[in-house]
């Protein structure tokens, strides 16, 4: 198990989903930064489940309690951890799939990976749950970022095959989307979207989407060659989220359909400084950002608990069985993963530039 | 600079395109492992340049010296390290660019970094050429992994529109990609796609493509959680080769256009063996394998280096100006990176079984 | 700062004297350990302090809280985080040392080093008491090296100028050490060390000594070559302890005194097994076991905090100010030192192990 | 095998003995940094053997040969690799230690580390051959440490038992060892060191030594908490030198013999800079400079090298037998062991404070 990640800001989140508790120690914060707690609970509460129909029913106070690295809310070198009592647990949803484990979960491969002993209930380490920290780690970082002038914002960039207002990769503007319940730059399309969790919900079945951030403000000349790029690190951090399967940064993928005399990025001149006309690349050459915003999307599977029956199997008995899930279950979860993408890209984006 | 990786088996990579050599060390190899040079030699000639039209006319030698590691041929437990002399090298192609930055490469944002003492000559540390010591690394991490039963294979899934055969996650064949001079599976969709890049060549324009790559004989239980997947791991090593904008696991993006119910990769008994009947989840399940293939997608995008006239600016002068590139460039590099996501594959895979 | 360690077995550690707890991450640990948490208790109760008039008056509680990692007190492959809070704390005490640092602490450099904002109270992150969640984490490590037949057991050699008996590098017996309030090998040497300490606590002053440690049961060919042999991880880990400032294997600085033919330990076979006769070298050769007893000597220097007046400065005003240090110290912590040292141990082996 | 570490400035070493090469990498050299390559060989040559009776009669030429990193001898942000052919080699002089092992070299505990594949051609991986490459690297870091006001120098601190003259750790001067054939501060003892070593080498034996390091110029406020202090960092690296059994800092095992009012380093006023009036602490509380002269000392065991006739084993049949060892050894590796300790203390404090 590695749940530690980082070079200068090392993260180590810790705790399962119906363990007592759950956290992060954030190691190699700068000394002297004033952390307002209250921006930090209004992040953290744009992940909390319970909002809605949306999302699952189970209630969390998830109010963090801060052991250690701040004096009078300052940060004071110190590893900063924060923990979070697990409540509200309903382990006995999950005597079940001690045996038969939930397809698409990590449970049968996890069993395979600590020998049987891996805690199922709830999801345990793997669970969702644990992208708490990981928010609250964000939050703490954000607040650093945000003094250096560095904005990070994402929206849910389609939910199945709804898709949100294409964004200009060149002129970031405020999306505002940290405002909204439900996360998208074209409230209308927003409405859409949630029409088909609503629908994946009714058919007790479930609905991914992609995710797209941008970094804006940050300069040209971060980022290390070859495997400790802004990618790399990005990427490797952001696979960190559960139910990530792919991660692509500018047009990504989109730029195979294209000749590289559509898809280089010619450079200019505007305002007196060194810019590209378009942003394909996604602000990062050669690992190091260019000065353009960094942009990045990242693909979130159909939440894998579903309440439709499904075919799994008996581990004890090597038979196959029905497995009916229980429990408490988003239709969807990418709405909840938007501040959990920029927490991530926060940590990470704060660990290069320190 | 960070160009070393891995935690058991730690490469470091090192060189430039026109330094006197460039190479690579490997780091934590077991001892008593018998390599195959001659294999290796062949492994390396399936990225060589050279060949045929589609890619550059640079002839390199790039036979690498071994220094250290091997004792008659078998490892020693020390560090291997293997160099290959650079040679061929024409500097004076690159001297427009010193002031005059590519498009779409790292010039730019490495003279950012590097406070204008980056190499640019031949793109320096940023250059292709540098995967060829990520080859080497790959050849000798490969011939251990086969001993344990692992297979790695990559094919061409697409150049700019043209798709190679659909393959089938359940079921990995032999593919025979490595035997062939353009690696698909498909050959007359491999002519297609030939076409592709002749027609890009002619044009003074470049394309690029995804590489598909497959990873068999890996039982379940492999990788570690959350920043220590497979998916992190691989991801974040992917990145490290050059001109990649995106990577996904099983169906990665498409996932999303899914329902839970038709993504999710049922559990099933087959010859006794616990089996998913799909594989969307590409093998991985919560970073750890659950027993099917190991699959992913790697976008290259098109080659940034094209002999059309592009728009650049003067660094000296903050002026806008035209620029022409000289030099041997491919017109699509994306056959040629077949072998080296199969490399890198190959000693992130080994760092995480050893 | 940097309170992590460790490659797989990786530690992290948190909190300041008054905050509001201490604690700490263990992450790696192989799953379905059974542990037993009265030994642990007991361990811990090893370095608490309170017990008579040669430790610290403060009471702590120290019952570490198990937020994770356990199921049914059985190691579950996540990371597993205990925490202790803080209680009985008398801030007011360190009121004048925040602006007069105290000789031969970290106040002044840690000041320096943290802008002004580190947490001066109780020592902050440099206080002693950050060794009770080190004993914790080693006290874990412990339980699954005996069941692998590895012992570890300290002693104090000497305190000021009293030695404890000499013990045979080559046969380690039981020193029961771990059984004892003053853990010496020959009670009659600890009176004669107590007397020592007594008298300096008298004397409103403080004393030192070297604490010694031996590992068993470890076989040869453990620990890798130059950077990450057993005494490169071993030193690293060992000088995170408060106060320690030398460290040494088998005879060590004594080493120099000797020819090479007296100080070389020569073979010999013994019961069928490769052996040596003298252990001058601890145990390892080239950073790697031998199958000899692991053996190393630890310096802990006199308690910094003395209740003499002592020489200070005023960092606001640089000046020259006398300091007069309040609160409650030790006047000697060598005996409380022992498990620590014991548990660093243990965790740093079990990381080269596993 | 681990011979790599750092954290921003990571070194590499590879090579054996007598394989075709040895060398290190060098990675994360800020860019643009001037590198004056005959300083280096001048460094360099300070570890070279064979200038007289008292080292191997080994000639090397040692000339690196540097692939990459430098642009016209300017650091261009890249790896540095250098390298170094072996020649001279005698390899026929240890093919009676493949099968009988050299007291208290790393044949034996190498073996068994790996499976008997081990190189023992020459100390293979182990040998004091490969302290070239850590000179060179330390030579260039120096360079960098210099531009910044900071200087190392290290002395013979004892042969045997023939003693240096003491260093007042206060006010470090010049000693001007690095440019001593025999780097002690008083040479008339240096001739007398000399002596002891003459006189082990005629009785077929070897002696040891302690070398004193001293590092001036670092300000207040470098290093990091716990397991990333000075003295972490530093014990961590120079443990990866050949012979290293000990280390302490400022009066280190001195220390246990004081008592806390004798060993705490008041604080005073002097030309308006905070300073200690002594400096027992060699320059580090907590981990962390304090701005006074960071000091340390280095037990160097006495070459196991001998030709004195030795007991070994045979490990084929496990049978006791007689050793002579051949070959060309040094008596004493103290002399040669010195710029090595400067160097490893180059680039961990380069590492350190970038």
């Amino acid at each position: 198990m590695s749940s530690m990640t980082g070079n200068k800001i090392k993260i180590s989140v810790f705790g399962q989903s119906h363990s007592k508790g759950i956290g992060v120690v954030i190691d190699g914060l700068p000394a002297g930064k004033k952390i307002d707690m209250n921006k930090i609970l209004a992040f953290m509460d744009r992940r909390a489940p319970g909002k809605n129909s949306l999302s699952t029913s189970r209630k969390e106070s998830d109010t963090p309690e801060i052991l250690s690295g701040l004096v009078n809310n300052v940060t004071c070198g110190a590893p900063l951890c924060a923990i979070i009592y697990n409540e509200n647990q309903h382990s006995a949803d999950y005597n079940n799939i001690i045996d038969t484990p939930r397809p698409s979960h990590a449970d049968y491969s996890g069993y395979m990976r600590y020998d049987g002993f891996n805690d199922v209930s709830g999801g345990g380490h793997f669970s969702g749950r644990l992208t708490a920290p990981l928010c609250f780690a964000g939050a703490v970082c954000m607040q650093i970022l945000e003094e250096m002038g560095i904005e990070i914002q994402a929206h849910i960039m389609k939910i199945k095959d709804v898709y949100d207002d294409k964004i200009d990769f060149v002129n970031i503007g405020k999306w505002n989307t940290a405002q909204k319940d439900f996360p998208v730059i074209n409230d209308e399309k927003g409405l859409l979207m949630k029409a088909e969790i609503e629908k994946a919900r009714e058919n007790c079945d479930s609905v991914g989407g992609v995710i797209e951030c941008a970094v804006t403000g940050l300069g040209a000349g971060y980022g290390d060659s070859m495997f400790d790029g802004i990618e790399n690190l990005l990427a490797k951090n952001i696979f960190g989220i559960p139910a990530v399967k792919g991660i692509e940064f500018g047009n990504g993928f989109e730029a195979t359909d294209l000749y590289g005399s559509e898809n280089n990025d010619a450079f200019c001149i505007s305002n007196g400084e060194i810019k590209t006309t378009t942003n394909n690349s996604g602000g990062i050459n050669g690992g190091i950002t260019n000065g353009m915003p960094v942009i990045f999307k990242t693909a979130i599977k159909p939440t894998p608990s579903i309440f439709k029956e499904q075919n799994s199997i008996s581990l004890a008995n090597k038979t196959e069985e029905k497995l009916q899930i229980k429990g408490r279950h988003d239709p969807c979860i990418v709405q909840r993963a938007v501040p959990v993408v920029e927490a991530v890209t926060a940590f990470t984006i704060l660990d290069i530039l320190i």
